[in-house]
């Protein structure tokens, strides 16, 4: 029985994560949780699973959960505490942006394996995480389809054999347009992602394919590889979810349905695999499987990611926070598709990078960015 | 330094598998082998790799090598010698036909490990050759491609956890036929193999899909699983050699371009991976992987090996017999392409099958059907 605590619990992949919880009530137990506003999912998530800690934005929110048998804590402070708690094994991090990096920090501090689905992790503070693991002896377990397809292609192989790495991109919402057709996109077309059911920030961001810079970025902590060894390739399916090349010219993949439950219990399943009620695989009834070249000229957000980890130090946090903030202007309304591009670009032009930084300067140059206002 | 020993070193797979031992001098030295008949060939090797041994068919082939420093070895006799050779490491076992049965076992005998490329040896007699494996801690390790791909997605696996292999099948020649249009081939159309450049028999047993059929048969054997849970899928590429899926629904797949050399120096190689210079795939350039279901009435030589091994003891041993003699005659031009099937159908439905035989049973079975005459 491994005990389970999430972070960002009725989010898309929280809620998934409670699913593969729900499939294997034998092997995992939820612990703690976090939930921000959600205090109706929170009430549901409680009821069924009989968590001992909870996590809820303020004292507002804390105070509708007052007849309930669990211990319930608040804001950033709460947040560490859910991350840190003693009793969880695996710590799966869903929570969005860059608040998940301090819960992670603390899970690791207390040996707590991480599984994760904060992008921003890795991509903001990838080199102070992946040590504090190794120091800590704990696992980082990828939780995107694409990072956990070339974990599970380097099961039982040795690190010295990659070649290089192969992440499968859908292209997202917008993978046939042209760049002129881009600039009348609306918000609406933007969400409406092919292949995947997602949260808004993930989706828009496959749409720019920031989603696969971020994905390139985190490939290179996770499996500490140059980012020239990491390349990107279109495959509308997404039935091939990532590869990996080795030095004797084998390629080795993992494909499937798109179904994040499956690389959520492989994180929480590794190394064994635990059987799953779910769609098979049928590559006879798929028929096709394609590929094109990814064009970084067409796709910019992605070249602004391969920039952005050559330069490294602060310039990767600059490109995730700008981002974020410019996503959120586009899903407001106030800002077109391509000016997420623009205002990143420029921003990035205009930063002066500050080499390895401490996790503290990471947080004030996020903060920083975050807090700016942005106009086009 | 592994030492190797080739048995049909002058065929396809063993040429290929020299030219392995020759790009990897500091790793592989060529001890032993066998031509048959191939006396250039024979010398050739023995100017270029210096081995000790080396078998060919009769004293008056041994006669042509007297002037060379090695020690030459005739007949079946001679095949033995070669596989228990004293300083062989690996066997790679790349003999035609059911006569490599007798080597793989004598080398199993005598501790060596078995690179295996004979499929009749696994297709006649696996159970019996697997049981000895297993009880002299022998690694069988496959050279064709398919289960080759399928021993690299097991690798780190639990094999408790494996649901089902899937082996893909480019269809062989006359892919595109339909069973009307085969009654018209020729045996040159037949040995024009789309994919692959191998040797005539197994370039007509792609044509048949009895190729794949032996392919089942042995992957039963190899990964110790059920027929029923062995599947083939028509892939007319042949970029992904095989692959397995799990109990969570996750595939695992092996990709790369058609080149045996990949599969034979896995096997030298394995557990690790050697560094190889060879045409790198390139998906994005491939563009598309095309899938359709099998048809085993349009390929019924697929449908007769699973009949061959759910009947279970001589059966594969007579489908096999019939099925080489069968070749044997359509390459001589005295029976039509479908006359193969006719033929395997038919002594097939008349054998009074014996469950469990033992390997003289098996020997005896396998040379009474391949000394018949059949008429069609």
């Amino acid at each position: 029985m491994k005990h389970i605590g999430i972070l960002g619990a009725s989010g898309s992949v929280g809620m998934q994560g409670l699913d593969v919880i729900r499939e294997h009530p034998h092997q995992y137990r939820l612990v703690s949780f976090s939930v921000g506003r959600n205090i109706d999912i929170a009430k549901a998530v409680i009821e069924e699973f009989k968590p001992d800690v909870v996590c809820v934005q303020d004292e507002e929110d804390a105070a509708q959960l007052s007849g309930f048998d669990v211990k319930v804590v608040t804001g950033e402070e709460g947040l560490l505490t859910v991350a840190g708690y003693h009793k969880n094994d695996i710590l799966l991090n869903s929570i969005l942006g860059s608040i998940g990096l301090k819960p992670t920090l603390h899970a690791i501090e207390h040996g707590i394996d991480i599984a994760l689905a904060n992008k921003e992790t890795l991509v903001v503070a990838g080199e102070i995480v992946m040590n504090a693991a190794r120091q800590k002896g704990v696992s980082i377990l990828p939780v995107d389809s694409e990072h956990s397809a070339i974990y599970q292609c380097l099961n039982g192989e040795d690190q010295k054999s990659v070649e290089r790495l192969i992440i499968t991109a859908s292209g997202g919402s917008f993978r046939d347009l042209s760049r002129a057709d881009l600039e009348s996109v609306t918000l609406e077309d933007a969400l409406n992602h092919p292949n995947w059911s997602m949260g808004k920030k993930i989706t828009i961001d496959s749409a720019t394919m920031m989603n696969k810079g971020l994905e390139v970025i985190e490939a290179k902590w996770l499996f500490d590889l140059p980012v020239e060894r990491i390349e990107t390739v279109l495959h509308k399916e997404s039935i091939i979810h990532s590869m990996v090349e080795f030095n004797d010219t084998s390629v080795m993949a993992q494909l499937g349905t798109p179904d994040m439950r499956l690389p959520i219990q492989y994180a929480f399943s590794y190394p064994d695999r635990l059987p799953r009620q779910a769609e098979r695989l049928d590559l006879a009834a798929v028929g096709q499987l394609n590929f094109k070249p990814m064009d970084v000229e067409r796709f910019r957000c992605l070249k602004f990611a391969y920039d952005a980890i050559r330069i490294g130090g602060t310039m990767p946090v600059v490109m995730n926070a700008v981002n974020e903030v410019a996503v959120a202007m586009f899903l407001d309304g106030k800002i077109s598709f391509l000016d997420i591009e623009t205002l990143i670009e420029r921003e990035m032009q205009a930063h002066d990078v500050i080499l390895n930084p401490d996790l503290e300067t990471i947080l004030e140059i996020d903060a920083d960015y975050k807090s700016r206002h942005y106009e086009v």
